[in-house]
């Protein structure tokens, strides 16, 4: 006999899928299965890359998509819904209509580009993230790159006020890319003030921290943490993957999502 | 600073995804992140399906799928590989040409379809997969249908004897698939006779028991494992993900590639 009882929180990943691991539905899924939660993923694009440069985006076809989503939706009762690279402005408006009268929590994470600095989304795809996702979105994680060309604001305060006052229930703004000593990340909602928070950087460039960070935030919102203490706790969740980083090819370093102290 | 001496052995995927999880890519980098290894996976098709049905394959268009494979070898020294579901007959060509020169062990699983009927592989893949894959395989594991299949035998003896001619190293033939009391899988290899290992029989339908399996043993490999001892623990390991699997939709049961006693 099978044990029946074993259940695990299923956190739906809508994400692209990168071949060296470091990124996309592969990250989610390690950081989904180390929380103790069960990832269910929907590619959006295919990539061509490794760890030194990514060289093709291929997004799925729009109707294939919606058929793999639905399929899913239609199977398993979602605890939580991390969103990340996408792609394609049609495949904005299927996450749009599939996710129209959903119940759970959603993590956006607005991936613009790679470090490595291929750019993953085109206007298009940003004015319709902002009018169709903002909406059902509980957390929104862009970092300040992405929050500015996203809000069209050089002014982070001003990008979060835009970004809460289209529906994003709240937002963390992650300042590793900004060139400080230390790495600020600030949470923003509708009712409290901004909150920053503090770490020490990490020398070396990473590969894949943004997608490591949002779906730890799907994970443990999941398994009915409040939205602060998700963020919170996944923000050092990830810092001590990337302090532990793996070398795994010849260019960025790749966190590692299993690491116990 | 990040502790920059942090490796792990880098265990190539090459097979389809499954967005619910159970199967695939998923099943393949949970089962060889649990092992401590990192997966590094190229998608052969994508797949619509959930845990009730299998809807649609999609295999990925051959020039595309051979950039990705091209550009995770030209940047990682990968110690193992382990090739599942392919889909379509091109891809194995190309597999076949990117994997020719290697110096890693390579587990196949010959996938023919899934538990729940849906055929993945027709007349042309299968003898392009006898020709052209054996002959680099180092641990083939197909269950009693498939070794059937493929082999075009009814004799399990004379299937397996078939695969190590044609260039298999060994052959660990399952059979979950029969209508018997206990499990019975059988490991072949040229030099020694036939070992047969007992399992107690799982109520219930499984989705991903397979790619667990091969996974698992693609990643004891890596670890340097000798071929019989990963084929043997490996078992144990994707019994009790079984007998722990835990219920993620409606339909088939999936195991729990992270269960710790």
């Amino acid at each position: 006999m099978i044990n029946s009882n074993n259940q695990k929180p299923v956190v739906l990943v809508i994400a692209g899928h990168d071949p060296s691991g470091g990124a996309g539905i592969q990250a989610d899924i390690e950081t989904i299965a180390s929380a103790g939660c069960h990832a269910t993923s929907v590619i959006t694009s295919l990539t061509a890359q490794n760890t030194k440069q990514v060289v093709d985006i291929l997004p799925q076809k729009p109707a294939a998509f919606r058929k793999q989503i639905g399929l899913i939706l239609e199977d398993m009762q979602i605890a939580s819904c991390k969103i990340g690279m996408i792609g394609d402005v049609q495949l904005v408006d299927i996450i749009q209509n599939e996710l129209s009268n959903i119940i759970f929590p959603v993590v956006l994470d607005p991936v613009m580009g790679s470090t490595s600095g291929q750019s993953f989304a085109d206007d298009n795809i940003c004015k319709k993230i902002l009018s169709s996702l903002l909406p059902i979105t509980t957390v929104l994680t862009p970092n300040t790159k992405e929050a500015r060309i996203l809000s069209q604001s050089t002014n982070i305060n001003e990008a979060a006020d835009k970004f809460l006052k289209l529906g994003a229930s709240s937002v963390l703004i992650t300042g590793a890319d900004e060139e400080t000593d230390v790495v600020t990340n600030t949470f923003f909602t509708e009712t409290e003030s901004p909150v920053e928070y503090h770490w020490e950087r990490l020398t070396g460039s990473f590969h894949g921290s943004g997608c490591t960070l949002s779906s730890r935030i799907a994970a443990l919102l999941a398994l009915d943490n409040d939205i602060k203490t998700s963020v919170e706790i996944a923000q050092a969740y990830t810092w001590n993957t990337l302090k532990h980083g793996i070398k795994i090819g010849q260019g960025q370093v790749q966190p590692d999502r299993f690491y116990e102290e």
